[in-house]
């Protein structure tokens, strides 16, 4: 009997409507003999709404608490589906995180999953139920509740469709695929039929926001078969993340990401020393900051410049920790940085076997008279840090120039 | 040390500031020493949105999902309240009812506790913490969430008392203590500094609604000291739940009872003979109708007539059951009932030491013409069922007659 695990987000349970209406999808698929877990996010809205109402209290709200507070969206969630597919005559069940016993560690709002107990959901969907279990959340080994951080909810299908052994995880959500670039920037952007897990985790991580980034490193590691659908259309193929070389005929490049959340800062005269990038990066992560790009140059005099890039909203803070704890105690010359910079990546597996992308890329943006300001480059990715201000023009000529509203 | 069992009411955490006036009032009783925990309940308005909500998708919500949700109400209100708690600079933890592990049956929406461990809690006290616990919920042996019944945060709280051996379990509520009558009645109406248990028990079942009645069995059982106050008032000294005779010196009627939302059922020509009572109440229990009065007088000509009341709201399903499972099973003649009527009860542990409390009652209704339909007595009580449209006239009349409104 094929087992799928299905996720759906915030929009797709929106109202009591669109719940019914996931209702009646699961049906669809239940009627053709499929065992069917279902993830689901918390009602659009409400996770903002029950943060706005935590922040009334306290201004900074503990995370402990909060991710109490916060994951009653899903609780909610999971018990309105339980009861809309019980009233179509379907044998239901919920379970929260902890229920389930999805166990994480305790970095509460974005906790990791450690280990998920399945026995239960197993014995149920062997007794015919459809099981309903809410996303992004979790338990910690002293019981206390953990949330994933955004998006988590992806996480826990990937990480339920593993456990489970299912033979796909279908992630339904407002957009029918993974596209090329975004379709609001370039019109022209085309659908992807298939895309390798490896692509995609360079686009999700460069802000095509499709998936979760660690939904797809999980997929990845348990080889969970993943695909993206829209849960407003009827039909539809989605897009189906694939292990690498399945299609050897794939386009060079696949998509153009980009990500204008991100501010840079660049260490300027630090001493080139073994562990110099340990202690300025030490300190940024004890502060749980995310670091994304990190650019070290060749050093000359036993000096050198070093520059990362964080998200935005950690910028103030982040200068902060380098100029009165980082500075001083490496004796650096100075720290500047700023946060009106967008992020453009070209992504594609095809990169590995071709040369010249990068020239490609960067003749490309040079005659649109745009600046580069940092580069860094993956094995299938190349990214450059830009003006954001010019960050739509970049797309849109990197999507022209590598032919990518072309089927290949 | 002393520990404080304390329960805040949905109105009192109706709203972010309401939380912070509950969190500034525990902050005043912890700098005087006292180790408390906090029971709270959803904030008000909330369990009913969640309850519309669920009806939104199935007519009779499942009850094991209902549970599910309406739980979470509870669960953003410890959190809100830890919050501002540690906006204080207090010390503050959050337990579920299944974080605390409060063990119920599965009995989901009307669960009973069957046990609490009650160490982590203990533990967070000794270190200082102020502990915040969701009333009203559970968990079951297997693991599903349950909940207790409207005011079933009073019964967590005088549980919670129990297992903790608290000093005291203080019920917050939005009326400063427990009244002879209704003021909205009587406007004469008197607050009492202390009431017995066996009277709390009577008064709270006939319909004073101050606390919920099985967190007065509970704390009886467990010899609880339990007080009633309200949340609104920085200070006064409540309603104190006595154990009976600590005050040789009181009044013989401590206040006068009423409820509007019964209905009352005849089985009439019932064959006279073992065992029928139970054949007529088994089928309504195994429905999970809770039955209040039972009336069955002396027989003639091996027949008698059983009459009993239950919640107007079940008047419906229960004739039903009588029509369809009872009569033609037990050979009665016939079924009738009503659900017009109210029941009005006089309770008293003077009652016991004076004679002539049933006659003084019952001329004084007939004096305003008042017919009485039914009369059931206890030890401490007598109750009469009349017409819904005098039940005010003989609370009022009753009031007077037993002197209610002069301090005794």
């Amino acid at each position: 009997m094929t087992l799928i695990v299905q996720k759906y987000g915030g929009t797709s349970v929106g109202s009591t409507e669109r719940i019914k209406n996931v209702a009646r999808r699961i049906a669809k698929f239940q009627s053709r003999g499929q065992q069917i877990v279902v993830v689901v996010s918390a009602m659009s809205g409400e996770t903002n709404r029950l943060i706005a109402l935590a922040r009334e209290v306290q201004a900074h709200p503990d995370p402990r608490e909060l991710d109490v507070m916060v994951s009653t969206g899903e609780q909610v969630s999971i018990a309105l589906l339980s009861m809309a597919l019980m009233d179509l005559g379907i044998k239901a069940k919920s379970y929260t995180g902890p229920q389930v016993r999805i166990l994480t560690d305790s970095a509460y709002t974005k906790a990791r999953i450690l280990k998920i107990d399945e026995d239960k959901i197993r014995a149920d969907l062997d007794a015919g139920y459809v099981v309903a279990v809410a996303g992004f959340q979790g338990v910690d080994e002293v019981g206390s509740i953990t949330t994933l951080g955004r998006g988590g909810s992806d996480t826990t299908a990937v990480a339920l469709a593993a456990a489970l052994g299912a033979d796909e995880c279908q992630i339904y959500t407002d957009v029918d695929g993974v596209y090329t670039t975004d379709p609001r920037i370039v019109p022209e952007a085309r659908k992807l039929a298939t895309i390798t897990f490896e692509e995609m985790l360079e686009m999700a991580s460069l802000g095509s926001k499709v998936l979760q980034i660690r939904s797809v490193e999980f997929a990845g590691k348990y080889k969970v078969k993943l695909r993206v659908l829209s849960s407003f259309e009827e039909e539809g193929e989605g897009t189906l993340i694939t292990f690498e070389e399945e299609n050897m005929e794939r386009a060079i490049i696949s998509g153009i990401a980009f990500n204008r959340d991100e501010a840079k800062i660049t260490v300027l005269g630090v001493p080139d020393r073994p562990g110099i990038a340990y202690q300025i990066l030490g300190p940024v992560a004890d502060a749980n900051i995310d670091v994304d790009m990190i650019i070290q140059n060749v050093g000359h005099d036993g000096m050198t410049d070093f520059s990362f890039t964080i998200n935005r909203s950690e910028f103030t803070r982040t200068m902060d920790i380098l100029k009165n704890q980082v500075q001083p105690h490496i004796g650096a010359r100075g720290v500047i940085g700023g946060d009106r910079i967008a992020k453009v990546s070209v992504v594609g597996v095809g990169m590995r076997s071709h040369v010249g992308i990068a020239s490609t890329m960067f003749r490309a943006l040079a005659e649109e008279g745009i600046n580069i300001q940092m580069i860094s480059t993956s094995e299938i990715k190349i990214s450059v840090v830009v003006d954001e201000k010019y960050m739509e023009l970049a797309v849109r000529v990197l999507h022209k120039v590598f032919e990518l509203d072309h089927v290949s």
